[in-house]
């Protein structure tokens, strides 16, 4: 018997993990004093999210094992500091909107933003401390450093605002920081806690990043090319907050002299019928063929993650539940 | 020889240990991309400041070994979180100053205010993380919880500005949270990492409690009732600004309906001459003894605190530094 499940692994799908970490994060208890402190948290976290994080760190721990709570702590953490830094970024960027919802300094105020998100970021280290010590130090190691990356992305990403001369290095070495790193994080911790060696590790570190990246450059095009349908918001939203995307980035650096002029004058106008913009713009684009070419770009990464994944010495049958979420992801309409 | 130097042990003075974390400081190498991130950091780092927490880091190390470096670390942690708490309570509260100098958000942004502080906050668990591994949960529990703590005192200082009846006991526990724990909790790490028995280094968690109140309290005395000549700044701004001192607390309270009713006009003023609403509330003080009252409270606090010390189990000699320091710090004129 006992044999028996040796050989057939428990796998997890992704549904049952996003309700193992729904359950988890509505069980935080932030229902204390100082409301004005919590409550803000508790709305964040409660609005929703695809959970992507958590579950890829709950699949990377599954890789290894079939004890997967040991999970929960750091997946929680990961999960929070995620919302602080849409928080606190959503504050930076002046957002409106957060899934659908008002955001936190819009409901209540900027200081309230400023505060709840460090508290926020205080409590993912208090989940992140409850991982078992032996693997304490190696997690705590992973995860500082991916947050200051994070924040490194994001002030990356604040400065090229200011500049049209931004490379196809710089804006694959920002979204990196921004984006992937806390991916590939979630996925060296879950391997971590299952106890994974090191090499292992760093393979499915490597595949998170490279999913990641092509994570970013896949939601850079659906602001373009998604169907309005499917997407869930507005077609076009990069293009009117002149978002240094990478298929803008391309357009200044690839287009011939007058498409860039008239990318210039789209960019400083003041001024603009919305739907006239995104389709100047959009004809540009595909002048261009910016979407094969970030297509192609964003195949090429996948390839590369699946080649590390690959690698990962596990039977496939416990890399299924990983390939089948991962390959949603990149297909994903919205 | 070695005997010799056993019975002889070796206790650093504040102005060494000042010394020793400015060094330490200045070596942290923010000299580094994105430098819009970094450049705030190291800015608001070496505007200076007492370097109380550090210091009392490492005499509570120093109450147990001779060895103190290893309190380097949580040291400079414990300084860079204090830093970062001022940070974005003076972006919260809109402070212009600082220790003389424009404050990160009127000399940068606001956005560069949030993220940079992030960064710190982040730093600050980068530097905990270092301190050997048999210490680590323990230190990063305190640290965590007592960061939090900071976050909730911060959040009860901005609920009271908007409510007229505050209580003492309300205000104290405020400061106890704000002000109180952080000291207290450097002096517990420090105790954790010369290896004190946890008696120990739960008295010299008390110890700094009782100073962190009577050193709050202190600070709001000296805004009414320090020398000008001293003080090194203005006289009576917390009495311009309505900030909710435990002087203030008290007139509410305490105040007939004549004093009430003028104290509350003030507050409302929106026009007025700054010497006379200075002089007017420090009537009102005077009326009510508030200054004496305030004293006794300090050396109430003080003696608690003298206490706890006398009871953690090391020579006179060990603590002879500690309690200099300390009365330095409850008779400071600024």
């Amino acid at each position: 018997m006992f044999l028996f499940q040796n050989s057939n692994p428990m796998v997890y799908s992704p549904s049952d993990l996003e309700s193992k970490i729904n359950s988890a994060i509505n069980e935080l208890g932030y229902d204390k004093e100082p409301i004005s402190l919590f409550e803000p948290i508790e709305y964040i976290l409660s609005i929703g999210g695809k959970r992507l994080r958590p579950i890829l760190a709950y699949m990377a721990t599954n890789l290894f094992t079939d004890s997967i709570d040991k999970a929960t702590y750091p997946a929680i953490a990961i999960e929070i500091f995620h919302n602080f830094s849409l928080l606190h970024d959503d504050l930076m960027d002046n957002a409106k909107i957060r899934r659908g919802k008002p955001t936190v300094h819009e409901k209540w105020n900027d200081n309230t933003a400023v505060l709840s998100g460090d508290a926020m970021l205080i409590d993912a280290y208090n989940y992140i401390a409850k991982v078992p010590t032996n693997v304490l130090p190696s997690i705590l190691e992973v995860f500082t450093k991916t947050a200051m990356q994070v924040c490194e992305g994001q002030q990356y990403d604040m400065d090229f605002e200011k500049r049209l001369n931004v490379k196809e290095s710089e804006y694959i070495e920002m979204i990196r920081l921004k984006t992937a790193v806390l991916l590939a994080a979630s996925l060296k911790i879950g391997a971590i806690l299952g106890n994974a060696n090191m090499e292992d590790a760093e393979r499915l570190y490597d595949f998170g990043i490279n999913i990641g990246l092509a994570f970013q450059l896949k939601d850079d095009l659906l602001d373009v090319y998604g169907d309005p349908a499917n997407f869930g918001k507005e077609i076009g939203g990069d293009i009117l907050s002149n978002k240094k995307t990478f298929l803008l980035i391309k357009a200044l650096e690839n287009s011939n002299e007058t498409s860039r002029a008239s990318l210039k004058e789209w960019i400083a106008a003041e001024k603009y019928d919305p739907k006239s913009k995104i389709n100047a713009v959009k004809k540009i684009y595909d002048g261009l063929n910016l979407r094969l070419m970030t297509d192609k770009l964003i195949q090429k990464y996948y390839l590369v993650a699946l080649n590390c994944l690959s690698e990962v010495k596990v039977s496939d049958e416990r890399k299924k539940q990983l390939l089948y979420y991962t390959n949603d992801l990149m297909n994903r309409e919205k």
